[in-house]
């Protein structure tokens, strides 16, 4: 499937803001010859970054916003001060229907809580989730909140649920992708009861719920989603990554010891590559906020240029499937038991 | 520091019961001549188990116990059914002070309901928690909650702190343990209520705390304690347990892809035999439940004789330094303003 897309792109945000998303801009238009693409941020800086003619430059364009929104800026305060900031403006765009979707690597709390201002949420969710896939044994899992609730009640996980499923659906092409609750393995302890209340209506709802999920579940690719609070999630999510750090220095650790063990690493480097590209956090970049009315994915802040082009991709395929009427419709198709929507 | 000490082990616990606790506690025996062990099960299978004259034979006691509890029983069931369990009998032995603690690879929910049902938690604590350490960059971290709690409350994380912390600084010798709390790391969303009120009952009390930790930073070695709630701290481990799961299996895909990669592994194999040894769980086997006035600590159920006989270790650590009765001191000494008693 192909047709053009075209995408915003908060050229500012992140940690690198232009020195990391022009390059990934024209490498995505040299890459996809149906793609355009809005630069969204500081004129000057951005013509200096683009630089001499190069592919695809003529589907770039430039969008002059003054602002930029710090990394460390309350939301609140982004929302009320930065009208005219990069962020703010990509997303206005999704709104007013200039681009199909935009991207952005800037502070998390700032873009979801304009996300959630200027484009609303879609009626049936009560709040957006952060969704990203994670690897697996077999491929990757789709993964939400990330972060975004931090006290969900059950009606809330059962929102989740609905918003991965067809997210997994579109992108995946699989047609009624397995969901899982993430919860507590110990044998006793069936979980708290946000979480024995979200298993009542996701077994009762239409979705393909196949049951609880403990942690180490997420990577063995047996479940498409798994759902849980943004809090649970979160650290779910970073505690991995800080194992994968862990082992990734201490392979390197072991392979530099002695002399011995530095010819084992030169000899085995292309496969410690073979397994670096596999677990590599940069083909995972790319979190979509689902629940609005709206694409936007969010970029890791310390995206490099590989990494942003990722998200780019993921922002293109959502655009093309046009997930957010997808999970509109499944939604308005959801009934709930009175008694049950806690 | 050494002086004699004697264990109580539930030889019936576990997926694989007297197989892997006898031979773990003639091991055990062999390297610790101030160790007396008492085997806790049906005698007869026991017997046959422990075979011939070993070294060390003499300080194994066999005391019978017929029942045997269930690693699917339901904690109710094994506490009401089952006086007479390898379980109960082994625990029993830590109240009536006839052994220093116990170890049990049994059901985890049996275990905390029975252990505190006749341990009692100690005058202060509400709850017991399941502490065990992880491996860090820099050597280990300890936390907790691992399960035991699935909603607790923010004076519950401030008893948590207090039981690792002391834990941490008599295990470890460390005379004041860099304490953190678990927390999500978005910029702007700084965690759930539990969570801002625990940092301010925890920046409010004498422990060392130092603010929050991201679930990455879990393994950075930046702290010695890390402190959450059950849910969350079981689902972080176990995500964590499975990342690294994964990344095994990618090591082992990659140097077996083909005959270059095969012979790169050969070469590679002590290396990859050295990281294997720093990320070995096995190592790592052995929770302590804190909190209670007795020394009750959990092996992982699938626990093999090399892990088990960790979990011995950390029984006959603890016991040496008395932790009950460390954590007693420390929470008698604290003191709370009631308002924040929440």
């Amino acid at each position: 499937m192909s047709r053009e897309v075209t995408l915003a792109l908060d050229a500012m945000g992140g940690d690198f803001g232009p020195t990391v998303v022009v390059p990934a801009a024209l490498e995505a238009v040299r890459t996809h010859a149906d793609l355009n693409l809005i630069l969204v941020g500081r004129k000057s800086e951005l013509e200096s970054a683009l630089g001499a003619i190069k592919p695809g430059r003529s589907r770039i364009e430039i969008h002059h916003a003054e602002q930029v929104v710090g990394m460390d800026e309350s939301p609140a305060a982004a929302l009320r001060m930065k009208k005219d900031s990069s962020m703010r403006v990509a997303i206005d765009m999704v709104k007013d229907g200039r681009v199909h979707a935009c991207v952005s690597a800037g502070n998390t709390g700032a873009l979801l809580a304009t996300a959630r201002f200027v484009l609303k949420t879609l009626p049936g969710i009560d709040r957006p989730a952060i969704c990203t896939t994670i690897p697996s044994l077999r491929g990757h899992t789709h993964m939400l909140d990330l972060g975004a609730n931090l006290d969900s009640k059950a009606i809330h996980l059962l929102q989740f649920a609905v918003m991965g499923s067809e997210l997994v659906s579109a992108v995946d092409d699989i047609s009624s992708p397995k969901v899982a609750l993430l919860n507590v393995g110990e044998e006793e302890i069936k979980g708290n009861e946000q979480v024995k209340q979200a298993a009542a209506l996701l077994s009762a709802s239409s979705l393909n719920y196949v049951g609880y999920a403990e942690g180490d579940s997420i990577y063995t690719g047996d479940h498409d989603v798994v759902v849980c609070d943004g809090f649970v999630g979160n650290v779910a999510l970073k505690s991995s990554e800080g194992v994968a750090r862990m082992i990734r220095q201490f392979i390197r650790d072991e392979f530099t010891r002695n002399a011995f063990t530095r010819l084992a690493g030169l000899i085995a480097l292309p496969v410690i590559k073979g397994l670096g590209r596999r677990i590599d956090p940069r083909r995972y970049n790319g979190a979509s906020l689902l629940g609005l009315s709206g694409i936007v994915v969010k970029s890791h802040g310390s995206a490099d240029t590989f990494a942003f082009g990722h998200a780019i991709e993921i922002a293109m395929i959502e655009a093309r499937k046009g997930v957010p009427d997808l999970i509109r419709a499944r939604v308005g198709a959801l009934t709930l038991p009175e008694e049950q929507a806690v």
